[in-house]
């Protein structure tokens, strides 16, 4: 394919992505094709011969679109949203046609320059406390990582081998001191509430250290509090664990909770070791913390200038498309600590200056994408204004929906929400058990994920089987929201009646 | 930005894009911007308002390429390349237009079987022993992870939790088994040649065990051999140490050397002990397991089916743009079994029912994107006639610089090569200290940098400053490698003369 070819192949894709766009409503939102179905329709061997684009392209709409499931959708409702926006797309073509792997700063100046820019724009454009910048007070700055989970395993390794570091510093001898930090780490502890996402336990299941759930409970709004957080440590201590690292959760998966964050910080202060024994926070705020560009949420940015890193994918809920998940820590130099390497073909005169920043030791990946030109497209195209009015909308909308859901109290009971956009809700069964409610529940669940109009997630909150409800895409309107009502309702009282 | 103005936004960075590739040649390769310097051209703060396509496209030119280095010019010789290709773009834009997370199969059923489709494709052209396939003789299969980095941290979580699980089956007491294995972890050590990729001792850092170097030598070409390994392992395992995992390099990082593989296999299996304690071996073939795809390399992969786990960049010399890391395992229950963490909102009948895929438990992060696209256009595109082809011509172009440098043997001293299209060299310096001669080498690479037509690395290999020569970009020709070679004779004539 030769600059001529990719030209027209460029500008029918274009066409046809425009298209898909423009047309996205009239697909079937959750594909229904059978596992396996993808095996049957490609040979089993990779072509000898290359062939023409425009065959490979005839196969995208037959072969491929059946298999996808469609989340920039209006009738997209499931998990949490990954918005797509056609300023991150281009962002996408560029950062793909200046390709590289981008590993140091020399290997594209511009690559680091503009991360780093952008991430103290989003900074301060989220009220976070001036720690987090790369020009503040304590050496903090931001990264790009691809997803949460990376960000989440990055900071628990970060946070392992600072805190081992300041528990063995005073160890001399080289291996002596080795050896402290195995024993030593096979106490540590990372904990999260129990709801907050598997990252963090899948981050400490990487880190090789263990994971305590601190318990939510259904008084509290499932979110953490600091008295919980207090018994959970006190009891780790006391069978000789060390509690090294929490994950605070702002707007957890099932429900968006908030964990209180002003008792977490209080809590720890007062059970702060003399010495070293700190506990690393990390705040996973993956979608809502995007809601943070609007001055009305940023209150809750409170309490973290006592905490130690944040992160919230933009691709989630702030239009820049999968992936893009930006984390913030209070001290890079404890990112570099535990995850530099240095090899001899590495070496440049600017990274041994010091005056550049090498993100591959902010991170688990050697090589780094031109993720920030998605970004800076994205910010510029629309402004905080833009992004602050894309927020308003769908907690605007999910209001609407809440008060539609009150409105047949008969049959629905909301269970959390609308929060951040999420509406968790039950389906209403009279005189009936838990079990029977959860049965009833599911089986509305399913039948409204069989008939396809609309696509959601389903989830359980202590115990109760619930349907979760977040029309955060980009395309929503009013309009969408009250169908998904009716679907909804009209699904839910045909399974009733069966 | 509507779809209307995205469709103008996207043909007109197209047609930027065709001409940046068109005319690459004529960019200085390395980017010369001082540290800092797009700080001073970009506002302090986000822009409130939306700006249009029409200004910011403008400052791509004026302040973003400035930054960049051009890694598809054919004066780029730098590390290994990244290469990217005109229908992997492609795949990158259709990415990018069905974006979503893709965390598990109902996510986006495409995402997840072309993924597996196009790495049995690969399994088969590389020659990897069927034991690599989806559908071989050992659960084992494929995936894409973002960087080789990623590909062999993972390895190393999921070999030490096969490693102790393995050592402490026999504990039934779930509380008296979490403390053995973190004992028992305490004591693992993950190895790798002295000259593998620090990947290996990252990898280490990350999964909190230890790391040995396996010393290689300038008699063995550099490469590890198995009576340095057995030493290694007796001197480890005498120390109470548990070696448990070892990378085991195709092409290294400075000189492309390969390790010893069939002397590893035999080495391990002389040391193997009665009951667990099997050393999970990986290959890193990041940039020359590309070589495989042609029929004369692939005697290389004959000790694979004795090893666990295998990958390769097609970001670098397979013609895929960054990042595409190719991920093999024997036994894909190994990853899941290490990664695998369960979410109530994840619940799904398709999960559940065993028949698919869930690919976030064959990788750290958590949400996906859709790389298998770029991946297929690419193997259609070219076919496999084509990707041989693209290989060929570079071994070849390689040995033609090779000569070259032998022409002039008053200036130049070949140290290893062409090695898979790399050939190292330094500046030879009569009667000269390894000081003094290092000095030199080190000064006329300086000078070829400043210079700016071509871009080279440097390494160090058994304590010799040298000179790194790698044309395997996608654009260079004959007339490119001659012109190389006139530019490092010149610049070396003068340094020497000065």
């Amino acid at each position: 394919m030769d600059s001529k070819q990719f030209r027209e192949a460029a500008v029918a894709s274009i066409d046809e992505i425009v298209k898909y766009y423009d047309t996205i409503e009239e697909r079937r939102v959750v594909s229904n094709v059978e596992p396996g179905y993808l095996r049957k329709l490609l040979p089993q061997e990779a072509p000898q011969k290359g062939e023409s684009w425009a065959d490979i392209q005839k196969d995208l709409e037959s072969k491929i679109l059946p298999g996808i499931t469609h989340w920039q959708s209006p009738n997209f409702l499931a998990w949490f949203p990954s918005s797509s926006s056609f300023p991150a797309m281009l962002g996408e073509m560029y950062s793909a046609a200046f390709t590289g792997a981008a590993f140091n700063w020399i290997c594209s100046p511009a690559v680091t320059e503009l991360e780093t820019i952008v991430l103290d724009w989003l900074a301060k454009a989220f009220g976070l406390p001036s720690c987090y910048l790369s020009t503040g007070p304590t050496n903090g700055g931001g990264v790009i990582h691809g997803t949460a989970s990376e960000a989440i395993a990055t900071m628990i390794v970060a946070a392992r081998d600072k805190y081992l570091r300041e528990a063995t510093a005073h160890i001399t001898d080289e291996e002596e001191r080795e050896d402290a930090i195995a024993i030593r780490r096979s106490k540590l502890v990372a904990l999260g509430s129990a709801a907050t996402h598997t990252a963090t336990k899948k981050g400490a299941q990487i880190a090789g250290v263990r994971f305590r759930a601190v318990p939510v409970h259904a008084a509290d709004g499932y979110r953490m509090t600091g008295s919980e957080l207090r018994r959970v440590i006190l009891e780790l201590r006391t069978k000789g664990l060390e509690p090294f690292f929490l994950t605070a959760t702002l707007g957890t998966t099932d429900t968006c909770g908030i964990d209180d964050m002003e008792g977490i910080a209080s809590v720890l202060g007062e059970l702060a070791p003399e010495g070293p024994g700190e506990v690393w926070v990390h705040v996973d705020a993956a979608y809502a913390g995007a809601s943070l560009i609007c001055p009305e949420y940023q209150h809750l940015t409170k309490s973290f200038d006592r905490f130690h890193s944040f992160n919230t994918n933009l691709h989630k809920w702030l239009l820049v498309n999968f992936d893009c998940s930006t984390v913030w820590v209070r001290n890079r130099r404890h990112l570099t600590d535990a995850l530099s390497v240095s090899l001899a073909i590495l070496q440049n005169q600017h990274t041994d200056s010091g005056l550049v920043t090498d993100y591959r030791d902010w991170q688990i990946p050697f090589g780094r994408r031109f993720r920030s030109l998605k970004v800076w497209f994205v910010i510029r195209t629309y402004g905080i204004e833009g992004l602050r009015a894309h927020i308003r909308k769908h907690i605007k909308l999910a209001e609407t929906f809440g008060e539609l859901v009150k409105t047949r109290s008969d049959l629905f009971e909301i269970i959390t929400g609308p929060r951040f956009a999420l509406t968790v809700f039950k389906i209403v069964k009279k005189d009936a058990t838990l079990e029977e409610q959860n049965e009833l529940t599911k089986k509305v669940y399913n039948a409204i994920v069989e008939d396809g109009r609309i696509f959601l997630s389903s989830t359980v909150v202590g115990g109760v089987f619930a349907i979760r409800h977040n029309p955060a895409t980009p395309m929503v309107e009013e309009h969408h929201v009250r169908k998904h009502f009716e679907v909804i309702v009209e699904v839910a009282e045909k399974t009733i009646a069966s």
